[in-house]
């Protein structure tokens, strides 16, 4: 009667969305300051007030007509310009507004590139711990999702692993840096082995294999870490971007893709891009937010919270006894469970109140995924509970 | 390298486009003023003061975190709730919050419900003339699009036509009324004798035909005609509505879809409708205009320019010999082409800088439309060029 893979796809709970309304439940029972949330990745940090003042300024002068009316397909071609702009000056690149293609905030942009490269037995590979939502939005294509194993050390690339996986099929590579969950920012080095690699094979196997940059975190990085921008070394490299993160804008659904002029077949991309989000009727981008980024482009993301919270944790939960590798960005912890079996371990947490997402969701079992995008008062709070569910194991 | 058939459909101009951008090069040469381009559905109609004042106050006043945070992919709870009451006094319906889900649209709406419903070997059916983006929309869930053949003495619905394509495969119909491309209403007798089919055929096949209500024009009805709510006539009715024309906000990407409770299979279809939105990457629709329409439920659209204009545009042309079905909502006016080849007709009528896309795109040879959101003086100047247009045909 109705699809039943959407039926499924719809109705069954994520992992997290299961989480989030055990601690809504629990939290009318316990009340809302004993329940220490972990489990979600929205942004607590408010949007900036010069978006405020750039939402104010674009509905009190400008003409309701030009903010609120369709935009041609690939965005306002005056905010692609600005962004270009704006992307140049901070990553020495030579982009136009040409090169932009405005979406629906990042989900929309992957899933963009993903339906207008996906060609029969098309294979595109992710490097575990991954975003879960890969595998259905590539899937939905009709392509596979392969995932390399993760190098548990540091949650690098394990190329080793990775040349295993690369064949004839492989149509895109997918890197998410700084990465949710592990909040790990693949080093200049790495990016250019695995540039190198992908030059090697696209060449062996005489196809063009794409990278696909999925950048929700690229502002969201500590320690003053470089975060590669990845067209600068591979030609063939589609970045796409969303102000989710940066300016706290989740809801807005405000993000872009960008096809540099030297990617192989240029106009075919640019034209399937424009026809994948045509049927994923991604009509236009929201029109008064694209407006919006445009006069915030290049304006500070407000970071010092999330750094102010990862150091808290991190430090909290290896005083604890835990082992973690120290995240570099985004907002997420991803230390080792305490037991072998992350899911037992993340229902255990539960006793103390405190909702961790199992490593297992996002393809690494044996860890845990902490978001630290909550208030800092919560995580000071919790540091003891962590420390008691970390002496029931003895440590 | 890519998928060829995004590439098509992102790459080959639509007609409308290409009228459109014609408009803009002959516009450089002639004058801004010495173009009429009737080719567009951008609502010329400002978004009402009311809409202004209600981003002013949510973003001054409410918290930022709620205002641009992920919602859940349904919706707003509250947002939703409102609107359902809002439905409920305007057409008598019991809707609650739980039977909406908020889209990026109608476009994503059909869409959403297209692939939420779509099985292998399913068709689904419109009347001409018809929204030619239902073709692509439709195919892209793997299903077959059946047009139905205009009536062409009123625009209402061919049964006998209907009765011949409805069958075994038949997984929903769409209807559009207020109709864009003819601007007709379908009457209530109409709307009865197609859910009595619909009925019929469902028990005759054993399986339930859904009913697709396609209504952003819904509020954009003159002459005090009845527009029935669908879901009062047929119980297995999705009703997808838009912002777009009513609050002329169509670049803001904002619109619901009603899913009834007597609908059968209820939690299926609401579960598939939600897996539907996932996989498109509809993650919620946008969040500050969400909550922007809901303070303005109810609020009535101005429609007052595009009562002048149909009437100036109608009497006009029927002045000057063309013969239209009178429209009684929605902005467009379509008429008969003077001569067999609308295609023909459009390009003759370039010669007066008049812009008219053909019926042809619309499933409907043998007529033209024209849109009259654009300004009245606009119009008015037109009409004695329409004028020389016909006295070249002999009229």
């Amino acid at each position: 009667m109705v699809a039943e893979d959407m039926y499924e796809l719809g109705s069954k709970k994520s992992t997290i969305r299961t989480i989030f309304e055990y601690g809504r439940q629990r939290a009318a029972v316990v009340g809302e300051e004993n329940i220490f949330d972990f489990s979600l990745g929205n942004p607590n940090v408010p949007a900036p007030e010069f978006i405020r003042q750039a939402i104010l300024d674009i509905v009190q002068q400008e003409d309701p007509c030009a903010v609120h009316g369709y935009t041609v397909a690939p965005g306002n071609p005056e905010v692609r310009e600005t962004l270009a702009q704006s992307i140049n000056e901070r990553f020495a690149t030579k982009f136009s507004g040409g090169n932009l293609f405005m979406t629906a905030g990042a989900a929309a942009a992957i899933t963009v590139c993903f339906k207008a490269l996906s060609e029969p037995e098309d294979e595109f590979i992710a490097f575990a711990p991954f975003f879960p939502e890969y595998q259905c939005f590539v899937e939905a294509t009709g392509a596979k999702l392969v995932v390399v194993p993760p190098q548990l050390q540091d949650f690098q690339i394990d190329f080793a692993a990775f040349r295993q996986r690369i064949n004839r099929h492989t149509k895109a590579v997918i890197v998410n840096s700084p990465n949710n969950p592990s909040g790990v920012v693949y080093s200049l080095a790495v990016i250019k082995e695995l540039a190198a690699i992908l030059e090697e094979k696209s060449a062996e196997f005489g196809r063009t294999i794409f990278l696909i940059a999925d950048e929700p975190y690229r502002e969201i990085a500590y320690d003053g870490v470089e975060v590669p921008y990845l067209s600068q070394y591979y030609k063939n490299t589609l970045v796409c971007y969303s102000y989710s993160k940066s300016f706290s804008l989740p809801g807005e659904r405000i993000g872009y893709i960008v096809i540099p002029n030297e990617i192989t077949g240029f106009s075919k991309v640019y034209g399937a891009i424009a026809g994948a989000a045509r049927v994923l009727t991604h009509v236009n981008a929201p029109s008064l937010f694209q407006k919006v980024v445009a006069r915030c482009a290049g304006m500070p993301s407000d970071i010092s919270i999330y750094h102010e919270n990862r150091d808290l944790l991190y430090n909290g939960l290896v005083a604890a006894g835990f082992s973690c590798v120290k995240p570099q960005g985004a907002f997420y912890l991803f230390p080792q469970a305490l037991e072998e079996d992350d899911r037992a371990f993340c229902e255990k947490a539960k006793a103390y109140d405190l909702l961790l997402v199992p490593g297992s969701d996002f393809g690494c079992p044996g860890y845990f995924r902490a978001s630290y995008c909550i208030k800092t008062e919560t995580i000071r709070r919790s540091l003891p509970l962590f420390a008691r569910l970390a002496a029931d194991y003895g440590k």
